[in-house]
C-alpha cells in the first residue's frame, strides 16, 4: 500500500510516499481502508524530531474510512461500517489499524472529510470541558485561541450541551467573528483590547467558571484575574512560553481555584478509551442532527502532503487541514 | 449567660467575659449547651482584626455539648443528645447555636474534650483528601507539617479509610515519631533533609500522588519535583509566603498535575453541609472504634482563655487546645 513517512528528520521537504504491506490488525483492533487522514501538530513535531531512528514511522495520527477488518469481536464494527478516530501512527496510508476501542461510528450525515477533523479536537476540548473543567450547566466559560481547532470545537460543546456563557479571545475581528457563528457569546480581540477588564465588564465583576487557556505564561495575571472564586484553570498549551516571573499563590487559596495542566496525546490506552465511549455517547446526537460540526479549512490530495504540512506550518488555517486518500 | 468577648481588637489582653442572653435557636438551628470549645487560630485572627467594629462577637467556631432545643424538625436532635461541629462564632459561651446540618452525632466512646478538637481539623482533613485531592486506595500522599492538626487528622484518615502510603514532612524528630505513631510510614525531616530527594528515594521515582502542602511559596519546586503524574496538590495554607518567583509551568502540563488552592471557612453552608454529612457517614464508625482519634493537647478552663491562646500563639502545642465550660 502506499503510505507517507520521512527520509530522515526535518523540514516537509523529508516527506516521502513509501510502499509497504498493509497492516495486519492485532486483537482489538479494526483494518481501516483510509478514505481522510487529518494533518497535525504533532505530525510536524514528529516529523522535525531529531531523536527519530529508522525505520521511521509512517506519519499521521487521525483517520476516517472504512472497516475492511474487524479482530475485535465487537459486532458494531462490520466490514464497511464508516468510522473515525485516531491511531497510533500509520494515518498517512491507504490501510491503517485502529484500536476498536477509539473507533468512533461515523454518523450518516457526517462525510469522510468532516469526520477526520473531529476526533482530536473535539475530544481535547470535550476532554477540557467537562472531564477536567466540571463544566456546568450555564455557567462561563472563557476561551482562549477561540479560533484554533480546540477553541472552535469547545465553544459549539459549551453551547449545545450545557448552554454555557461563552467567550472567546482571538487576534482578529474575522476570528472573532466566526466565534461568533458558532455560538460564542462575545468575543475579545486580545490585541486591541485588556481581555481581565473586558471579563470583569461581562461577568460584572463575578469572573469566568472556566477558562480554557493554551496561552500559559503571558496570560497568568490576567487569567488569576478573571476567574470566579471555585473557578477550574485548565492549562492545555504553552503558545507564549513556560516561564511566570512572579506568581502569587495567595490567590490561588483565596478564590479556590482548580488549575489543572493536562496533556491528551500522553494518556493511557484506558483512559482514551473511556474518554472515546463517553465522548460517542454524548456528542454523537449533535453530529447526528449538524448542531455541532469539525471546522476544515481544506483538503489536500494524499500527493500533496508536503504542501499540506507546509500550509499548516504558515499558520494561515482556521480549521483543519485534511488528506484525502481514496474515494 | 457566660461568654467570652474582647474589648476592641488587639492581643490576649483584650479577651474579656461578658453576661448575655442565651442565644434563641432560628428554624434549623440547634440550642447546644457548650461543655467544650477549641481555641483555633481563626479566632487569635479575629480578636486581631482592627477591621472589627462594635457590638464585637463572641469569639469561638467549634464546640461540643448537648442539645438542649431543637428547631431543625430533624429527629435525631432530640434534647440531651451529645454533637459537636462547627458554628458561625459563638463557641466561647455556655450556650451555642448551631445548624443542625452541621451538628455530628458523638458517639459514645468519645468524651467531650475529644469532641471539641475533631470537627475543624478533620473536615478539612477530609475535604482536603478526598473531595479535592481524589485519593484512591493504596495511593501515596505526602502530608507537610504532619504533626499539625489537619496533618494529623490527615494521616489517620489517609491511613484507616484508604490504606495509602503516607509520608510526612516535620521539623523535628519528636514530631516525625509522633506521626509515625499515627500511621505515617515515612517521615522526613526538612531541616536536615531535602524532601525532594527523600520522596524520589521512597517512591522509586514515580513521586507522590497527592501533596496536602500547608507551607506554599518555598516548597513550590520541591513539591513540583515530587509529585507523581496525574498528581493532585492541594494548596492549604501559605505559611512560608506567598510569592514565587520563576515558575515554570510545562511541569503542569507535562505531569497534567492538578493544582488546587482551598480554604474551608468562607465557604458556603450547603457545602459544609454536605461536607459534614458525608463525613458522619464515611468516618463516624472509625471514631467508634477508636482507630481514629483527635489529638489533644491540652485543656484549660474556661476563665483562662486568654492563657489558653496565648499558649497557641507560643506555637508549642501539639495537637488542639480545649477550652472545658461545664461538667
Amino acid at each position: 500500500m502506499r503510505a507517507i513517512s520521512i527520509k530522515h528528520p526535518g523540514s516537509a521537504e523529508v516527506l516521502e510516499e513509501i510502499n509497504v504491506p498493509v497492516p495486519v490488525p492485532q486483537k482489538g483492533e479494526l483494518l481501516i481502508k483510509v478514505h481522510t487522514a487529518a494533518v497535525n501538530r504533532t505530525d510536524i513535531m514528529r516529523r522535525e524530531n531529531q531523536e527519530l531512528q529508522p525505520p521511521y514511522p509512517i506519519l499521521g495520527v487521525e483517520v476516517a474510512g472504512e472497516v475492511i477488518e474487524n479482530a475485535s469481536g465487537r459486532s458494531e464494527f462490520s466490514k464497511g461500517t464508516r468510522v473515525y478516530g485516531l491511531v497510533n501512527l500509520g494515518g498517512y496510508a491507504e490501510y491503517a489499524v485502529m484500536p476498536a476501542d477509539r473507533a468512533i461510528l461515523l454518523p450518516e450525515s457526517v462525510d469522510y472529510i468532516a469526520a477526520a477533523g473531529i476526533a482530536e479536537v473535539f475530544l481535547t476540548a470535550y476532554q477540557t470541558l467537562y472531564w477536567l473543567g466540571n463544566l456546568q450547566k450555564e455557567e462561563t466559560v472563557l476561551i482562549h485561541a477561540g479560533a484554533s481547532g480546540v477553541g472552535t470545537s469547545a465553544i459549539q460543546l459549551a453551547k449545545q450541551l450545557s448552554q454555557a456563557k461563552v467567550i472567546v479571545t482571538a487576534g482578529s475581528e474575522e476570528k472573532l467573528a466566526f466565534c461568533k457563528e458558532l455560538g460564542a457569546d462575545e468575543g475579545i480581540n486580545y490585541k486591541t483590547q485588556d481581555f481581565a477588564k473586558e471579563i470583569q465588564r461581562i461577568t460584572e465583576g463575578q469572573g469566568v467558571d472556566v477558562i480554557l487557556d493554551f496561552v500559559g505564561a503571558s496570560y497568568w495575571e490576567k487569567n488569576l484575574a478573571s476567574i470566579a472564586v471555585d473557578g477550574r484553570w485548565i492549562l492545555i498549551g504553552l503558545l507564549s512560553g513556560t516561564i511566570v516571573e512572579k506568581v502569587d499563590i495567595s490567590l490561588l487559596l483565596q478564590k479556590r481555584i482548580q488549575l489543572i495542566g493536562t496533556l491528551l496525546t500522553p494518556r493511557s490506552d484506558e483512559y482514551k478509551a473511556n474518554l472515546t465511549q463517553e465522548f460517542m455517547r454524548e456528542v454523537d446526537p449533535y453530529f447526528e442532527s449538524n448542531k455541532v460540526r469539525p471546522i476544515i479549512d481544506r483538503t489536500f490530495p494524499f500527493e500533496k502532503a508536503k504542501e499540506a504540512q507546509e500550509y499548516m506550518e504558515a499558520n494561515k488555517n482556521i480549521g483543519k487541514i485534511i488528506l484525502t486518500i481514496s474515494e
